[in-house]
């Protein structure tokens, strides 16, 4: 095992994912991507010190979530461990989930008196409002025959989670979101005929009516109807899924891990496999994060523990709303950020790899099956002759095409934390 | 199929595999690797005139053994069929084991009266001493009723070979040996509550004892005590294996396939799969081998059989031993082996691929995940650019990147061995 210098310094790595950096070449940029299109020396001065490739997060041609991917990049198999983005949400929102619960992303909706969804964020419901609303749902008491608890609670707007604890739950039921308006509130159902999947469904049809009975009658309401802003009358459920038993990345490797990820979805896949998740004053998961803060972070990071994600989502934010020249902006940002984590690393011990964590179009809006450019710097890695970071250049480096399980092997196997298999 | 040519000629292949011969790239060579560094006109030549790309042995970033890799590379899922280095190592050595058997690598070591070790390997005890103590201790008897045999073999110095043979056992045991000094000789137990496990556990820690006792009171050791040399009063058990089942390269692909190779733990992989052992005068397994007696050697095997591996260990003592310049040396003389055969097969007929089981970095001195590099020339393969062989030239290559497993169906498919899957 390699353990480093006389020194006692030890290797340490930087894992940088820019959400959805990696794009399709557009035609407004002269057919380049707005990765190629950026002015970004220091992602340049990573692929060419370094040995560069691409990567298919989770497959050739499958367009992966955030959280499958970064979940594979962390090298878990997530056809194996994912199961669903409530349980991944929930827990990256503070709220504890337990092995065998079950949890839900949920809307404040606006339904009629027919339970047809008017709006399903219910005018973006002020948090104010929406907190008010969720206190009172918790309110509520399941038949104590149950035995089932739940837990309801307000993130961000309209977004709220409901876990369900207990025994003889299951996620293998159906949404009550109908994912569009003027289309009635669905009926959860079981997908398996299950004692626990009916179960569960028929628990979260219950919680659904009484949810809408608290709030037809709540005050919160009566304000919202007087101010004619549409009604939080409807909670929508979505996403069952339970937190996957896996091995921490400290179990795995024997490593400290940390993460610096704003959204909550990306928190939640790092705080189930084990990593200390670095709360950064101004880190906001939108555009206008604080990128230095985050650099700074990172770098401090490093000095207690050995594996530190760095996760922007800014990238992806922009390519959603289809805006190329916010998203070239972003690349630059990112890339100064890159430059300070450079610049302030011990290079003989430090490995940065750089990447995205799936390809978001700016021009289809979507998450894409294209693969992700990488390149990672440090002591002894095979530099190739990749001068440029990009989607293209990349193609031609060392590392050729791997997957995004194969990522964090790799990077373990260069600061000595790989176990070998065999003798 | 591709049965040769009207002459009756058939398709031969030589796998290559250098032990170890991948490296990083290192500073004091001006970031080359020793692969880079060396002067090579015949693996130059190969890469030049075959197809070329990089493998990775088992998977990205996990640092194989050179059991394993080359199980792999002789197309066997590792995952699958690898159980324990100790009874590949036993069959190599020319010990019997039979499915169901259970066999373990063994030292002669030193402990004090509260069974401390003291010296794991008793001094680097000559071969004569062992020889003598292993006859004494074969002679040892289990009681009838387990009905079970055992047989204990002392192999080179202090390394021995034991094998116990009968119904119900199993390998899902722990090692007796602590695998360092100051501390006390394990107690072997079961991995699993089963009959066999249990029962295998208690027959190892029964024969501990016994061999102990043995030891204490053999004239061999009144000796060494009297001539100052460490006692050989224990036997350290480690990696219990048992042989897999699997087919044969024979059954699989209908080829008389040979070995030439040195070390017991590779000899025993080949014999596993059902390859001739070619013994070769002067082959030792060290940087000393008679490099030109096995490149005759394998010429020589051609005639009679389809597949030859021919496989040097020495680069991987050379790496271990973080000698970068005697590293360079004997790649130059795995050059002229290699030389040696390409001037002596029939072009027209033969494929030779070259390649390392791993990557053996001279800097960590360990195994590592790093891809290794292959090429293959023969009639007909898709001779790319890649002009000089080495890591990152090869990764250039018209192969691009595949695992150890997709090897051998490559090279059989070559010689109009592999079988179609559909019609």
């Amino acid at each position: 095992m390699n353990c480093g210098d006389e020194r006692g310094l030890s290797l340490k790595a930087i894992l940088a994912i820019a959400d959805g950096m990696a794009d399709r070449p557009i035609e407004e940029l002269g057919w380049k991507t707005p990765l190629e299109a950026a002015v970004k020396p220091n992602l340049d001065r990573i692929a060419k010190k370094g040995v560069c490739g691409i990567i298919d997060p989770i497959a050739p041609g499958i367009p992966p979530g955030s959280d499958t991917a970064t979940l594979a990049m962390l090298g878990y198999d997530p056809w194996k461990v994912y199961s669903g983005r409530g349980a991944l949400e929930a827990v990256g929102s503070g709220v504890e989930v337990l092995p065998g619960d079950v949890a839900f992303r949920c809307n404040f909706a606006t339904v009629n008196n027919d339970l047809v969804v008017l709006d399903r964020r219910a005018g973006r419901i002020a948090n104010e409002d929406a907190t008010k609303l969720a206190a009172s749902l918790q309110r509520i008491r399941l038949p104590t025959s149950l035995n089932v608890k739940f837990l309801f609670k307000s993130t961000i707007q309209h977004r709220a989670i409901l876990v369900l604890h207990g025994p003889k739950l299951s996620s293998a039921i159906s949404d009550s979101d109908p994912e569009t308006t003027r289309k009635k509130v669905l009926e959860v159902k079981p997908f398996e005929r299950s004692f626990e999947a009916e179960r569960t469904a028929q628990i979260v049809n219950m919680l659904t009516k009484e949810f809408h009975k608290v709030l037809e009658a709540h005050p919160v309401n009566k304000q919202r109807t007087k101010r004619k802003l549409p009604v939080a009358n409807m909670i929508l459920c979505r996403g069952a899924g339970g937190i996957p038993k896996m091995p921490t990345l400290q179990e795995r490797y024997d490593i400290k891990p940390a993460c610096i990820a704003a959204v909550s979805l990306i928190r939640g896949v790092c705080e189930v496999v084990g990593m200390d998740l670095i709360n950064v004053r101004g880190a906001t998961g939108t555009p206008q994060t604080d990128y230095m803060a985050k650099a700074k972070a990172a770098v401090r990071a490093l000095k207690t523990h050995d594996f530190v994600l760095l996760h922007v989502k800014a990238t992806d934010v922009a390519s959603h709303d289809g805006n190329v020249k916010e998203k070239i902006e972003i690349v630059e940002k990112i890339d100064k950020m890159l430059g300070y984590v450079l610049d302030n690393v011990d290079p003989g011990f430090t490995y940065i790899a750089v990447t995205a964590d799936h390809t978001t179009s700016s021009t289809t809006r979507n998450h894409e099956g294209d693969p992700v450019p990488v390149a990672i710097i440090g002591s002894g890695v095979r530099r190739d002759d990749v001068t440029e970071y990009g989607e293209r250049t990349c193609a031609e480096g060392g590392l050729n095409r791997i997957r995004g399980m194969d990522l964090m092997p790799t990077l373990m196997s260069l600061i000595g934390k790989a176990k070998k298999f065999g003798a």
